[in-house]
């Protein structure tokens, strides 16, 4: 549980929000928690029906489809809408805190997954935003095995954020030459090849570094492809750079994670493999046997 | 033996499945084994008749040769069939346990090696199917050196088995990230710019994340443009976590396999393969035989 | 301040080049420290208004934008000229030896961002060339948290520089794989299928290997694309020995930068950077001040 | 001396091939040797011939270029084959063994390197051959701190071999998935949308995995872009796998490279960093002060 409460799409604390009757307590369980039958069963309806919606979203936005089943897909739309909109309304009555839940993450991504189709009758074409319903299956890590994933998901963002001085320094190197390349191309191949302005030679430049190449826009001059070709070759070469950087804080964490012995004298826990003595208080470690 | 036993591609264990008449037997240690003579020789010559019979259907989708060689190829086609058939059912009797065989990986690949050609009679172009014989070739690994890159190919298995939860979240991040940023450039580049459903936005997006960038679709506003160039630099950064995960778990299934030897005196265990004495305290490790 | 004053891009040694007036020693302070509340506001609109003259830069390259605000964005490009024209003086006057000054990275750059507009009066277009503003933004780190920064590249400048030697072996590599193959991709395409020179076939050659794939030159021919094939997993799969090389020598940066602490007792050194006690004898470490 | 003769590229071993006058033995020291100021002279002026050389059959296969200077570019093609003709009869003169010399690496590529010239009289468009003189460059690494480039050369092709028997099965894996899906292709596109035959889907199949991307054939089917969606995101996550080979294999062989310590008694030289004592015969290894 403590790993989960740390993470930004954490439920309120069960202790303060669980509510004071019997009834809101029950519902609370059902509609949060995943523990009892009746909540895991909840859950995966949902999931269900979350999927359903982003499902339906999604066919109504091909043509074809829409021209044939433009009724049936409606109706759909309205029947997900009016349900999560009832779910959204049970969730605030069962909280202690109402404006607690109403603030969170999925607090807002729950108003945001309804608000859509409202504004359609206002806006027509605004019911394409529902496919905010997506955030709304991150749920799913609650349900199965939420734990194991969760942990995987933090070492992953725990040696993203290890890294975060390094990536900076790379993403500003990567944008400075983009910014100089797409205006020297600017300048070398100019508006009759394509290159129409600095920006454009910028995406120009992130298309072809990032070794994309659509070929919507590629160099005609031979100068032009010669810097072309330069920039490529750098781009594959420094793609070495951020997967280097993550290989490295990776690599780190598990070692840190994988970490058995425990000194028993002050609880340190971080002691290499091969330690013999706690490397806090300098006790001599009892030996385990390793995994 | 005992790795071999544990893969999905083995073959029935030796000892129950050894007819009882020596005749099969004989059979048996032909069709199955590699290690007689005679055992080796059929091996090779099945992998010959097996790729022969790739090339065939490989050929035979070619137009300008299937206008000239017709009846050569198609000769060809229904003699590597019959071969295969008759392979299969000589498979059969020689096993102690037809059934066992039948449903084993092998096995199944075996029939439907056959049956796309028998099939053909009933519904004409069938036969492309036959290209599921590629799959008969991974008998290769049987006959060369099979020990040792079977060794290998359980290494990166292993290793992508125990990065399966970790690439099981990326995945997930990929796909939220796909799905959102597909319904984003439906909106921003409409139909009017070859964005003409949500899928086929997604589609784009997976096109562009993985920097494949056919080019067939292209972001062609400056808002759509910009938020391609996010999307590619993203893709470009974040190929580094698969490889992180794939590197990292490499490197704990090489060092694990390193780590047979435990010093009986001091416990240490992280001695090299061939180090014949403690390195922590000096004793003299008891050998093993290294695999 | 030790670690600054090694990187190309430091500023002249305070002891040295403090001037002898007090005016100069606080204009000094004010425009080339960051310590300083006025230092600090000074170097951070400094860092705005080149951010703002890069954009209009941008900006005046797009037409349709330069047909509508010609006026304004000439008298911004005037302007932000003028600016650093002054503030390129006042930097002379300010350090103790101004030719130091102007033979440095920054202060040639600097120079540099100016020259362009003026130049414009003679070369119409030459004003393209003031997006070398562009490098003036690597001041931004003297700013904010300069130090964690610049030792983060550091730590990257070295990882990169220990592995030159074998970068460029594997340059010289991909150069001949280059320069053969597009070779032989001129005498099997010909010029009929797009690859009109050898230059070109090597342009193809980079553009393929590298992944980008643009398709503006793609071969037609069977023979063409078997090679094509066989180019693009070379390139797949070589991508691995920048990444491989890189991703080591970081590892080997990363631990020796913590390894600072040896045991007085049994020399063994290998000690995370939090460890007080030695963990192969226990004894109690020389506490250093950790970077 | 030890790691040179053990390459491919070696030259004769000096001591068997040394000639026995005085006037062939110094032709050898200043032909094949880099040692002297003459020997370094004259590898320098072959270094310049063979890139001018290569330069010059560049130009030649521009076509503006060749309508322009024919004269002058053929010109300077005989001129350096027989610049090279003349060379290679020295080489072959002032060696002990000239068989031996002849059938080496380097003694075939520099027979190689002039024959397209006199091949170009029978068959016009030969000289495009000669572009093989660029594996000529490779003496480069002869005059230029040689050693330690073939050193890192070394461990590149070491990390390579140790990892031949994982990149072969990852190789069968890729070539598997790729004859498979090509074929799914070819039957789910069909030939009206250029997947005119199996080898062809298998070259879309190439393209894609790879993240090369021409978008000359590009899925145009609902089913069909599935299926691409699919493999792109198998291609981008299995470039993992030889990265992940590779680093590990060169982590490895910068480890054993690394070790400092060697045994007093033994001899034996690949001890971790940490250890105390020889793994290979238990002595105490004397610490020393590490790098």
């Amino acid at each position: 549980m403590g790993t989960f409460d740390q993470l930004p799409m954490s439920r309120p604390s069960a202790d303060e929000e669980r509510p004071l009757t019997p009834g809101r307590a029950k519902l609370y369980d059902i509609i949060f928690e995943a523990d009892t039958p009746a909540g895991k069963a909840f859950d995966v309806l949902l999931l269900a029906a979350i999927f359903l919606s982003i499902v339906t979203v999604m066919l109504e936005s091909v043509e074809s489809v829409r021209a044939e089943y433009r009724g049936l897909l409606n109706g759909l739309e309205w029947f997900f809408t009016l349900l999560f909109t009832i779910e959204y309304v049970i969730r605030l009555l069962s909280v202690r805190h109402a404006s607690r839940y109403a603030t969170s993450f999925f607090g807002v991504v729950d108003l945001l997954a309804t608000a859509p189709t409202y504004l359609s009758l206002l806006f027509p074409g605004a019911q394409t935003l529902l496919i905010i319903r997506t955030l709304r299956l991150l749920r799913v890590f609650r349900v199965f095995k939420m734990a194991r994933y969760l942990g995987e998901a933090r070492l992953l963002v725990d040696a993203l954020k290890a890294s975060r001085a390094k990536i900076t320094v790379f993403l500003g190197a990567v944008l400075a030459v983009v910014t100089i390349l797409g205006s020297v191309m600017y300048l070398v191949e100019g508006p009759e090849h394509g290159f129409t302005s600095i920006p454009r030679g910028m995406y120009w430049a992130i298309v072809t570094m990032t070794t994309v190449g659509y070929g919507d826009i590629a160099p005609e001059t031979v100068p032009g492809q010669f810097i072309a070709a330069f920039l490529m070759i750098l781009g594959y070469g420094i793609i070495a750079v951020p997967t280097g950087i993550v290989t490295v804080e990776m690599a780190n964490a598990s070692r840190n994670r994988g970490d058995r012995q425990e000194c028993s004298r002050c609880g340190a826990n971080a002691h290499d493999a091969d330690a013999r003595y706690c490397k806090a208080c300098g006790r001599l470690l009892a030996l385990e046997d390793p995994a």
